[in-house]
């Protein structure tokens, strides 16, 4: 089978792609750290930092599965499987065993807030590139930068 | 923080925590694998393909969570951050681009084959260690075996 | 087509095989003759007897397509056509007409004790041939040892 | 206890008591084929058969309860035991075994245009005995051609 | 305002404006004689009686609410006040006070009885005239002879 | 069967008694009414109105039974049939035929509050006689009073 | 493809099927109809006019579905293209701009008439035809006079 | 009544208005196109082709409703009559009759790339006359590329 | 951490609090009392009886909890501890073993008529104290009352 | 259009229009506070108190509703406006900008025991001039004292 | 603790605040006038305006939660005390008093539109400045002409 | 009546049927303990103590009536009433008034840790007696453990 034909030109489709794929694999390498915090989190407020993980988690579960299918719908083949995941990602690893709650929440608004700041540079560079594709990257950028708020509160 | 006080004896709780954190890099990988193909794949059978790995993605999502919320409610800490489904995962990789309908089909049998066969290895190990874990573990088998049939059935 | 590839070796694949398609059997029939009293039941408590007739029919037809799909999933085909139904259940017949609602109670009482015993049977003999069976199996029977303690409750 | 006091005279409740015992022979042994089917079925649209075959499942045993509590209401008792639908059945059987999901589609298409015709017969026969129980036909075989055309667009 | 131009012409209007009236007048009383009945009741099955009154009740609001909105769609005003009902209803009372289990039982089944007797005329009698009312009323004669035969055989 | 034993003494029952009797035949005669117009109005506003005496029919009803029911736990047998009703309501008739919105929302609002004005003085009754009953009557007026002020915005 | 195998005879079909046909055609240019004037009707009772439309169009799309997977059952391919309603359609088109409600009262009770005159002609043509194909006119024809009613009833 | 007062300046409104316009020409066009499909589609995958056409059919009316509701928002009268959309539509007429599946595909694919191509004309169109607007087709263009892309991955 | 502040006087408070430790009590015991006979009860009606025993444990619990948050909202610490409640109950002990339904059903009606005994009391005695604990035990007779009614019925 | 008749005296209606007018300033100020509260707070337990903030708010803006519509139905025009909220508020505001959760905590405590002293003394005005308005507040009481122990219990 | 910090410039962040504060203001009162429109409408469409008005203030209250859950994700504190809504208003206060249907339309009407010009230019405002505060003032626009639209057909 | 038949032998029943009755204990008085430190805790984790506890709370009711419905199964009565819990309960009782919460996650850890020793020893003692009610129990621990975890690591 032939490739997808593209609604963008093939620059549009570039630079778009690009940007999709980074999000694609800061998205899945952030549900999985949260994850790894959600079961390994201790301390007095267990119970509210373990939940306030999965909402990041199902959140970026949502919109990595956005992402790629965006990706292939402009005829940009998507790749997130663990071993891309790990050569590419820009998330700091998680040290292994239980983890205080306050270094947990130190450690999520680090990740967000880094997360954060590549987002709005896809933002900007489909601006131009594909509307339809930074209107999805505008709607992440705000859910996360709403988690980003709410782990800092907690700080 | 101390550890987690574990209802098991120390011996029984390395057999069953390794067999769950074999468990977790299986299932972890999977989800992940399954996405990437439910993306990629093209054929004439596209939209079954695309939503039966779907249920793939799910059970292994939620199997995923069970395991690692059950290692380390025995006293033993899960890790199924990217970089350590990487390095230890026993799943093939996915070629890039796409893949046609059958192929992936084969491919999926295939995996799916590989982790029942792990997964009852696991199952026998732990039977005299945790039968608690063992009842998880063949409640994942199960549900595996019949995912399994229904790719096979596809071929 | 070639056959499913079983999880099992072929000695336990026979003999798990075997309890499964006994286990289909008792609960095809088992759901035709609940229903069949359902109909035709008659007396002073009928809106009970009805009501508790049809959770049988519910249980026995959710674990008979359970049962049929572990079967192929481990590489043996089920048979629950009438004919086969017919010729290998073990179920006594019902008489046709009306029948009073104390009958249909020690009927339905006697039926669930003789499914029960078979099943009871078929747990002991797959706990080693697949424990997966075993415990789709282990379920059936405590749902049936319900059934059977409130119809024999209602003697 | 004597028998349900019918609303029909002695004619019409014989003619339309045989329609309705005949009805509910064909939609058990539909419901019962058509689950070995979804079971046994093999190939590249296992899974858009595998559903569909439910779907005629559902409506089968939706329409056998209505048809002999129909039947039970006047004043006929319905019999569909195993034996029963056995030995009085016009289904034919089907082989053991995998299937193929061509032959699968094929098959079912004959078995439901068979019981559409025999249904129809049935519809013209309760019209004037019992305008209630024709429009409860009349309400099954629209559905059964409908099944009927969706089995034969496949083939 | 002038009245609702009607899609029937003025004989046939007359008699099906007749049916629906007749069985306005039988379903609320049905609905209040039941619900008389569902308050009173005592005895053993006293459970099981008051909740089947209720769906008598149900039944009888549901169908008496699209007979006054057919009788209104075809240009015939309905009436269902107290006064017209009281003056107007074939139904016989019932006795103040408590009152036994088996006797609610059998009263109840006398009056489905005549309910049903008088439908079976009208729906006879609107076959030329409306078959659009005539399949309303067969609609209530299905469900209001299902509910005769639940008490009957509860005698 | 002997009667239900009361919770009150021969007095208050008495005054209770007579207060639910008196308030089941206005909501069952309201709900009637309502219905009536429900069916029978017509003019500009007739899809507000019309859905307006649904929500009026609807707590009718429901407070009917909560008040029939609040009788017999009290040892006294609610009367609600339909000679009954017609023969002790206070309730107007309603003239029979097309019913302009306006006239409706008049004789609702007076209906209403005819209703209300007799609730208000069995709330009163009650309040030494049976606190529980007065409580049951107050949620009543609550809601009447609801109803009365969005009919009487209408006008 | 050979065409699907008509359960009707040739001239039940052709009849059955040019009625069928013509009822798709109604439906589909009334919810086409409908939400035109949904869109551009102004006036007080705007919005209960708003949304009773949206009734209509609910009903039409709903039945269009039923009548055109009727036709396709019974052998017939029904044609429910934009130019095949636009040449066909016996509704007067709808002008363009604001239209004040009562006047989209006017025209809506006068195009549901129209409809209804039409489908009981086909309702009368279908019943020695085909009597399940009746049976989905009379439903239709039910619904269609009871919005007919509501609009009228608003004039 | 005068028209509803925008809050666009005329030059931005009639620009709004001609892209919102055109729209709704296309997706009503759209839904009649591919319920046609799901009517007339045969072959092998017929049942995923057939559901796969209802969400186009469900996106292309619930964006239709949006599209000419925001027109009428901002003072421009939509026209979606069955007579305009005839007259403008874009989309190639289906041919008359059974339509093998692969066929089905190529030509869904083919006019959901026309749709999307006049789509991102309108998008770049409304971006400085009014971004809700704008944000709205974006919306509509995500959705319609998701479709394009899986119907071209079954080709 | 001192008290909760009461909104309540110290002697309101006193009052108020030893009616609702006593009301706990009495539904705590009431709750298992009640699961004891639904689970040991036998008889022809046993499907009757345990269900309606179900919902009186529904009832307790749910008042229980509503119960103890009240005295605790006063600044009065509720006891429901099982020592407790095994001291200070005024409920009779349940004989051990299978309890026919007849003799569960006089044996539930006594223990429902002590509890509204004691509960009339309590809610003359907070008539002052405090009318918002008050109107929580009016409700809780109110629903008391209904069951004891529903259980005499049965008697 | 004149005044909504009252069905209370004009010196019931005066006192308890006081009292419900000044229920509605509490509970629109309450919510508007703890809503203020909820944006800003920060600490350790931020996601408990954002979240329990926000029952409040729902409780307030429910029961705000419920109060103004209690207004108008005994003839008095409640007066919920920003300006009458300001002017009349007893209320203390909130410091702008990020409030630690403990300040948080003891703030609201401090507001809910305000709110509750306001509203004992209108529960107490209204028990002579309207039992019905009365039964409103105790239940607004006992929502709001539940509220006041819970934040209490996290001083 | 220090401020939350923001993803934004300091420029930017206080543009995007101001417009945020503002829209705060504007969508808070925009919820308190409604509800007073809500409670004192009075006419013969009472029905429809007063559920319509309902319907502003939920969107009003779900966009003014989203508005300051961005200011503070931005690092803003958002004010929308009681007070300061007062204070600094663009709404004009309603009258005191019941107010008939045709001028709340216009009332409102007016209200909307004042609201949508303050907004379109914080659209503007924010475009450059913050994309995502942006986007979520175009939905707020989107909703706010919809509705401007609705009541201004009711005038 | 006799006792229930059993499907055990006599030894396999004594075994089982003491292994059922202390888990019932058990599981009634930790319901009883979590409901108690529910109501009585404070401290600035309150809500999430509060919200955890009756996590435990609803674990233990429904695996309490599993648990009790299992014994009758097997031909033993469960005891359950409070006199049996409060003189054979292995749990400690908690202290009397408020409780704070680091003291009520300490006590509810060690009863935790307690309950499962115990449910440890009753599934070893099972799984020869009886493979069904062992299932049963293990499910139970799982549970348990996963508790026992979080309470622990909130310590």
């Amino acid at each position: 089978m032939s490739a997808i034909r593209s609604p963008l030109s093939d620059g549009a489709r570039s630079v778009t792609g690009e940007a999709l794929q980074g999000t694609l694999i800061d998205l899945i390498d952030l549900s999985l750290s949260a994850k790894q915090l959600h079961w390994n989190v201790t301390g007095r407020t267990f119970r509210s930092v373990h939940r306030q993980l999965d909402e990041v988690v199902d959140l970026a579960r949502r919109y990595a599965d956005a992402t790629a299918e965006r990706a292939v719908a402009i005829g940009v083949n998507p790749d997130g499987q663990s071993s891309t995941v790990a050569r590419s990602t820009h998330l700091p690893g998680v040290e292994v065993g239980y983890i205080p709650d306050e270094k947990v929440i130190r450690q999520t608004t680090e990740v967000l807030a880094g997360v954060v700041t590549r987002m709005r540079t896809r933002m900007d560079a489909t601006e131009k590139a594909d509307p339809v594709t930074q209107n999805l990257i505008i709607e992440i950028v705000h859910d996360l930068e709403e988690q980003h708020w709410m782990f800092q509160a907690m700080v």
